[in-house]
């Protein structure tokens, strides 16, 4: 006799301060029998940093461990077929789980359909399980909070802009459009920079690190003397040009 | 003598489920000595009913009421000074209370920092009184969790549009976009729909009314036969073009 399927949860775990987790996910996180995350090996993750405290003791754990990919190519279509069959592999430890009657809460990072690695599982699951998607915070907001910094408002458009894009692209999108979020800056930034002077944006820009986590920091791009910066930090570029002077004066500070 | 001034907080109340407020805005609502919130004249408004369970008795509230400006044009001057006189008389009941001494927790939908009215205040009360923004869940995670519908992943460019813009600017800026959002929706409705056709991608755009909220729902927009839709409904364009098929077939049911 087959158990009764378990439900595939996909949980935000918000931008990285344990208090911004959602009821919703602390009460999945709290019940779930099988909790799930993404991680390299040799490090439990952050999404799984974030709900530390939260694991009832006896909770089963399961990690999903990316492959060792640092001699392949991002664009070579072996790293393609390698993250793909990762992510086919792991949807099948998930739907073991699932299958054997066990509910899986499966950890993402900021909200787990922006951007968030959860989406390749749900992919593969949520036509054979019932499924549920919990928000959460996103990482970009986070960083503009944290920063004190409003970018959008009104009438606005807003661009999220993965760093990775090519100069002459990131520049042509900067140009058009109000406000700009620039995520994946890491060793993109060199390439960020110029691409925000061609644009005539680079003065307004701030730079975020680690958003709303320990030792987080913002300033002004311009500022910033180095480009050294971690892959998870982001660059936000207002838009909202009408907004009142000295208020903006004042939290550019 | 004088009180030491109150503290500003900016909360968060997510996309409209209370269950997706975080850990952070229940402990500010339930500690702050005064929750304001805009609202309109007879209604005590959207983040209000959001937090409603979690108000303490007793606690004072200040409700910040929009003027009726049903008779002036958006684009009149008189309207923009209408709103900009109120958001400063709103500003200034707001530092009243900080001055005495009291904490004033200013509710706003989804996420403070992405197009909430609550940065009106912040500009015109953060270079005074000492400041927290409370990152919530925005409306559009809601939005597509609730449809179960991956937008973005990847290297792709995200766009968040207005649906007040002129149709042909919003049909050339989907067409120059991988995922897109639409928001606004309400009497834009049959032009963003004109402008989805233009930019070919009609065919894949999903409606959510409502997102998390109870009567909530989604789908296909070719599919809805008629143009009425509240303001606060979504219009979601998905990217992502690389994602399994069989997967998708299954949420898009």
């Amino acid at each position: 006799m087959n158990a009764r399927p378990g439900k595939l949860y996909g949980v935000g775990t918000g931008p990285g301060d344990p208090e911004l987790l959602t009821l919703k996910a602390v009460r999945i996180i709290e019940t779930a029998d099988v909790v799930a995350f993404f991680a390299k090996e040799g490090s439990a993750g952050n999404a799984r940093a974030i709900v530390a405290a939260r694991l009832r003791p006896g909770t089963a754990e399961l990690p999903l461990l990316y492959p060792v990919t640092t001699e392949i190519g991002k664009d070579h279509e072996d790293y393609r077929r390698a993250i793909s069959g990762f992510f086919d592999a792991a949807a099948a430890r998930v739907a073991a789980e699932l299958s054997a009657g066990r509910s899986v809460a499966v950890l993402s990072e900021g909200d787990p359909f922006f951007y968030g690695s959860y989406m390749h599982l749900h992919v593969r699951l949520a036509h054979r399980f019932g499924t549920e998607v919990v928000p959460g915070v996103t990482a970009m907001s986070g960083c503009w909070s944290a920063a004190g910094m409003p970018l959008m408002q009104g009438d606005d458009v807003t661009t999220v802009l993965p760093g990775t894009l090519p100069e002459a692209e990131l520049a042509r999108r900067l140009s058009d459009t109000q406000a700009a979020v620039i995520m994946k800056v890491g060793r993109n930034l060199p390439k960020i920079r110029g691409a925000l002077r061609a644009a005539g944006r680079l003065e307004t820009a701030v730079y975020v690190e680690r958003g709303t986590m320990e030792g987080g920091r913002a300033l002004r791009l311009a500022d910033k003397g180095d480009d050294r910066a971690p892959y998870f930090s982001v660059v936000l570029v207002p838009g909202w040009a009408a907004r009142p002077q000295a208020g903006a004066a004042g939290e550019a500070a």
